[in-house]
């Protein structure tokens, strides 16, 4: 069912080309005021989801309340009058970038936390991540009686909760996780517990955080530093922490796999002041720099970054090649909605909303350009035409992660594979596609040594999720194959 | 769950003194833009629930669409951009007063109509009524793993529908009904159909129209007459009517029990242009007053009705008593929300946003005031000191109803009981606490007499639900007694 | 210049038809939370403009502060936040129906009060009428050099001020007016005053009323009943009062003319509750019933009124005949914005959404309806054919005015003379056009007696401004004429 | 008169230290959808003003229409339905932070541009700079019976020009720009023609453009790029042109003065891809960044940008000094509004929401904090505090501007001349305040020399106007000094 809920149109007119972080979750729990701090831990994890963003917060005296809302974080739960609504010490929230769920068209039920009132009281869960399996969950669980509001598929894990016979939320929590696949970092609120769950092979990070006597659970730590928390540790692979007034509890119940992180967080969706997987993030970008001006060299007089993502991996290119740094291209700090384009039609419209060419520091000069990553082409295209418009003399495309040929499955919103340039274009035929002088991606092994991994991937037992490059889910997509998706042994 | 959606402040300054109705359903299939209908439907219905409406339209192309608001239709359902995100010739909508759900705390989650998604298609449903073992209800829909949206009863009749084994939404829908008790006038929708069902003492109204080549189903008739549907029948107390493309199914499916409708309909819920039971309600309200005449003659100079409810029976009563009828007190048009009372008192300001003394009328005259009902009392104080004020000789209170001394459980948001002034206070004690000439109620009898009742109540067996009057309840408030509440008998 | 600034439609389905009140004006002097008497005080006077309202408070502290909206008064003016920005024991209001300016395109600039800061001090003022001479008043200010803010011919005055040598207010404002031609009732305010003026003829009611120990200056008297202010007197024609710290000041500073106040005020515009020169206007509209019923009598079994402004002339019908009085047609209480019309078209929809008939009633009667007024006669003909649609055996008209022919340029929104219904048609013209068994309008010598004139109209010196009837303007339209208006002489 | 119009709050956490530019104007004329060519050069300029923005359109068939709106450009001039309301080949717009007018109070009557209409047609302006006798002018204006609708310096242009007996619009601006002293670029538009205006000392600048067979007038280039229009050249000191169908006129009616341009748009307010007086503001910003490396050599690990305005001096410094750039402070580029702070307080928050410190980079090196100015020193001393939290080892601040010891009077919101860190104390005060390793500001002469004036500040005539720096104000800011300022001689 599509609802006609207020959704405000938050198009934003470049990152269409950019693959899309399904969300980001966090949570306190044993602080005052606890929504404020949620509210300061999502604004610091937009970058993970901007479409919506919703806070529940419990209060032994007011109960479990809650607010969901479209837009920023900071245009809602910013405003004392909301903020008021959501007394208490514990609090959990979610951002969100629609990726399973009704794209496009999405409602306010879709917008987590989800939440249920069960026998032995309410429960809130949030979930960074995506189920492989929430079709045929799903199906099964209508056909036994349950309702979804949504059409989001973690709403299936709410359900799977409210139909265990366990006496307890989090043997609940247990049971439903157990039946669900794919990916998932879960952030859970009963009334006395904050609970932390990430799926056995970890594939989107949580990290555990403390504040005061409190503690906190978040996607990233750039969340934590946001509101004075120090970071603690990473959730691992499998485990599950139950944060109670007894203290930190941990355990593993689910069927051990090798753990496979995701390694797009580093390229391109975690920010680069968070630590993942015990990397700085920014300079396993500046890293990939480094690689990539050993892998692919060019005599040229300005490595210059596609901003703001590409801009550590062209530092390190810089810093490698000795060629000097400079900002060719220069990025509006209020960009935004789409703008109405005018009868006479202005030549890169889209592009140049968010960006603008540095002509006076471009002109005359041969130019790399470094981006994180190419999707379907049609940006880069548009950029490398306004770097020579402004009288750039040659342009080398250099690019921080291998070409991206297949889509994920696991809470990345990608386009159909037939979309995605590097599925049906070889180096070449990109080169020639986007018209520049040179084109060359990290290779995938350059990309896990930038990661810290010194002797490459190992093709036997690689350390990441790399399936967008290699094609090799470590899960299989088993909704996907049902409709029809072709894994690339096939 | 307390949700902190928004919703805008829509007390009455002068309405919180007057029994509420819950709710007004309304449905219609085979139409053009049947949405359009429905809007119109509610919107002549909005005196039966002011808080929020909702609407939900079915088209095989677009699916189930569902808007719902707070504030009154007329607000939202007019607008262009809403409508068309319910396209379809197949709708039905829902106002509603909180009787149910969490009383003046309502989350747009609690307004209907509710959906659910079964394996055979979606089904929504709206409902007027209270169900008297919801609480029961509830508790073990939880136990079994049913997660409730909303606070509202009436979704416990849409997760029994999710649990019914049946194949088909029809017989679903019976096997849910069967299961609760109460008071309830349904109208549901399925792709292919639009069912009305009422309960088999058929409490609350529901109404059958023929519109063009199509069919709507109403809680009063008024609603036809707006778009101009012909009135066919009322929908019997316990029947099921399944309207397709087959034609009109009827159905008892319900355990038979003796009708008995609310007598209040016809005193103050109903439209006045409504026909009720094969009643003009406004025919019944203007014969109300020729008995309370015959019963409780005056001799005066003036009948003023107490606006608007009051204005058939004071009409009446003019003309059996042949005392001249006035407009003593005037009503503001455009009465709604409270405004600041500014540091210096206005006595009386509540009243006065809504109602104005014709004083020049008013001024040395012996006024009979008519007024439907007196609840708390509150008001009927705080007018007749308007009326003294003005220059009143004389004041005297005609009621169109007997005292109204038992909360209803069937769908009318009534004071608890100690509130009701008739609870705690004889005839002559309420007489010496609104401190006027003389005060009388209608009688018992003389109310079924006006109904069209010659003989007067059958004590045996009443005619009509008249709890509020009698205390006498035709279905056993199971949820109320558990509670803690006293049948008379006790 | 049209100002897209933010306007909700504020359509009214059923009321276009009538003549409408430009505005109503409010203030008052030495209260605490002035603003809050001014919402309360233009609440009532709501019925003499819906588009939009102002209210500008004087405080020692804060200064002027001002808040102008488009809609009700109710649903801004009650908000904390927005009252608390209006501080101060002085302050004045204006509610408006856009009849000069720019006509169905008003910006907020085009609301009052108007405010000008002079060298002496800021003033505020809030205009009810029309002058006939403001488009020759503004070309001569622009082309001294005055910058208009708005299309209202009212900010013509604030300028005049502006370019008055005189060095206090009060004779600046003399100065200003004594340049205006037309019609004005005028609460100005100024640091230490508030001021009210009514033009020689008095053509637009003002009067004057007592709270405490502070004074309010009102539109009509019923606006001094909510706020429980006593009425004194009206503000005589020619009267200028100034009222401050010393008290009341009158004088009558512009040349004497003979009163000729709006008869229509007594026929439709005011309040019934209201005291207009003395009189009861809710007994002169019955009385004019009275008159209706001996000079147009005719045999029927039911008197019943268009609601609501036909209701006490129905009820004088009533009275005087002896037929009885009933409700034939009920009103819906929430009418409002438009409703989107179905493509199935609903016959008169656009009354429907406000009227409905009573058909239990009406069915197989004879039945005498009371309108106030025929304009344009659209309504009244759907109307019409809603009560034979219900069975009705013979319907009679009986308006209780003139015909109206001749449009009003002293503040009230009449449509161009050739769509006046009564312009074009002879009385028997307009009943074969109306399709009714009899239409009679109340004769202008009954209209005269009914307001207490007992002679009747004296056609050498009439009492009343009764120029929609007659066409006789006690104030010549200039501007008018200039583009092309002829006088009934001519 | 405070005027409570809707005004969203828009305090940026962080930009309050900062200088705050106080507006950017654009225009312009011939091109089909001119305004929205408007909004696109609005939303390139909205660095100079984020709180309102507004557009002006003309269109022979419409007239001028205008609207004006609190918030960012994005967030209004996105709208189809308000775009729509704007139609015309000419228009005019402007985005304003609060100099003049009601500080922290603005209503939207203080948005420009702009309107009067005169007798010989309409005229809308926009204004960029800062009128230093706007009190004596306004006062003089309001004698002579103008009225002021805003709180704006700008608006006296307006009432001057009403006032001139000239009978066409461009000696009418030409007569009213004679009267005004100080800083003023000016965009205006009548019914046929685009006038650009600059001071005789072109404080503020202003750059003319060619886009098809149209023209555009900007505050920067960089708003010409955006539309894809063609840089043709600066307006002039002194000059005016007026584009209208006959082309493109020049004069130069004001008294000539030397040449003034303000050297703050090179360091801070301009952005970088704009050309400013013939320099590229970036290569301007770098070269202050080498210019500074040469005059503050410092051994350290790190040269750190406090993003974003010190980034590019940060590259130059790093450049010349061979020290490693790196991104040791990660901006979110969510930023807005303030969010609520929790009761357990988060040091430093305000810094937090918009920076964090990219530990993993800073922990153990000696840092080179690259900043553009120093204002009162608050952010200054947290963003050291978070770089010394994070372990590094050595702060040393390096400051791409003198030290700002005298407030602007031409245009920019500068705090009393107290507030400034660097009227009160000395370099080195400065640098124990802050409590860093070293604190170096570049010298006027370097400053100079960065702007390509090899030989530095000519003491005796001053190529840009640097009184923010030197205390020498090319224009007496007259109503300042009326109010008690004193000038540095005194």
């Amino acid at each position: 069912m599509r609802l006609s809920d207020t959704k405000p149109f938050l198009a934003h007119p470049f990152d269409h080309n950019k693959l899309k972080e399904e969300c980001g979750v966090f949570g306190v729990i044993g602080v005052t005021d606890a929504a404020n701090f949620v509210a300061l831990g999502l604004h610091a994890l937009q970058h993970r989801g901007q479409e919506a963003g919703g806070i529940v917060a419990y209060d032994a005296e007011n109960g479990f309340n809650s607010a969901r809302r479209f837009g920023y974080v900071r245009d809602h739960f910013t405003k004392k009058s909301l903020m008021e609504t959501l007394p208490g010490e514990n609090a959990i929230g979610h951002v969100r970038y629609s990726t399973a769920g009704n794209k496009g068209n999405t409602a306010i039920r879709d917008v987590q936390p989800f939440f249920g009132e069960f026998s032995m009281g309410g429960c809130a869960i949030a979930h960074n991540g995506n189920l492989t399996n929430a079709d045929t969950l799903r199906k099964e669980l209508i056909e036994r009686g349950s309702i979804f509001q949504s059409s989001s598929d973690s709403e299936c894990i709410i359900h799977l909760m409210a139909r265990s016979l366990h006496k307890n939320h989090t043997n609940r929590i247990k049971d439903a996780l157990s039946r669900v696949e794919g990916a998932f970092s879960v952030v859970a609120m009963t009334r006395t517990k904050l609970i932390g769950v990430r799926d056995s092979r970890g594939v989107r990070p949580l990290v555990l955080g403390k504040i005061g006597d409190g503690y906190a659970l978040s996607s990233e730590t750039c969340a934590l530093d946001i509101i004075g928390a120090e970071f603690v540790r990473e959730i691992e692979p499998g485990e599950m922490v139950v944060i109670g007034p007894a203290g930190i509890e941990s355990s593993f119940p689910f069927e051990r796999n090798e753990p496979r992180p995701c390694i797009f967080e580093h390229v391109y969706f975690s920010r680069p002041d968070s630590i993942l997987g015990g990397q700085s993030v920014y300079e396993t970008r500046r890293q990939i720099g480094v690689e990539l001006a050993r892998e692919a060299p060019v005599e040229a007089d300005l490595v210059c970054p596609v901003p703001d993502s590409g801009t550590p991996a062209a530092i390190g290119f810089s810093h490698e090649s000795g060629i000097p740094y400079g900002m060719g291209i220069i990025r509006n700090s209020y960009m935004g909605r789409t703008f109405i384009e005018p009868s006479e039609q202005i030549r890169n419209m889209g592009v140049r909303l968010k960006l603008n060419v540095n002509r006076a520091l471009i002109e005359g000069k041969r130019v790399i350009l470094v981006d994180d990553s190419v999707v379907r082409g049609t940006t880069s295209r548009k950029i490398k035409e306004m770097i020579l418009d402004a009288g750039a003399a040659e342009v080398h495309f250099r690019i921080a992660s291998p070409p991206t040929a297949w889509p994920c499955f696991y809470g990345v919103d990608t386009p159909e594979r037939e979309k995605l340039l590097a599925a049906t274009m070889t180096a070449e035929e990109m080169r020639e596609h986007l018209n520049v002088k040179s084109l060359k991606f990290i290779s995938i092994d350059g990309l896990y040594r930038a990661t810290g991994i010194k002797s490459g991937r190992d093709n036997a037992a690689p350390k990441y999720c790399d399936a967008c490059f290699t094609g090799e889910y470590p899960v299989e997509p088993r909704d996907q194959i049902a409709k029809g998706f072709k894994l690339a042994a096939e």
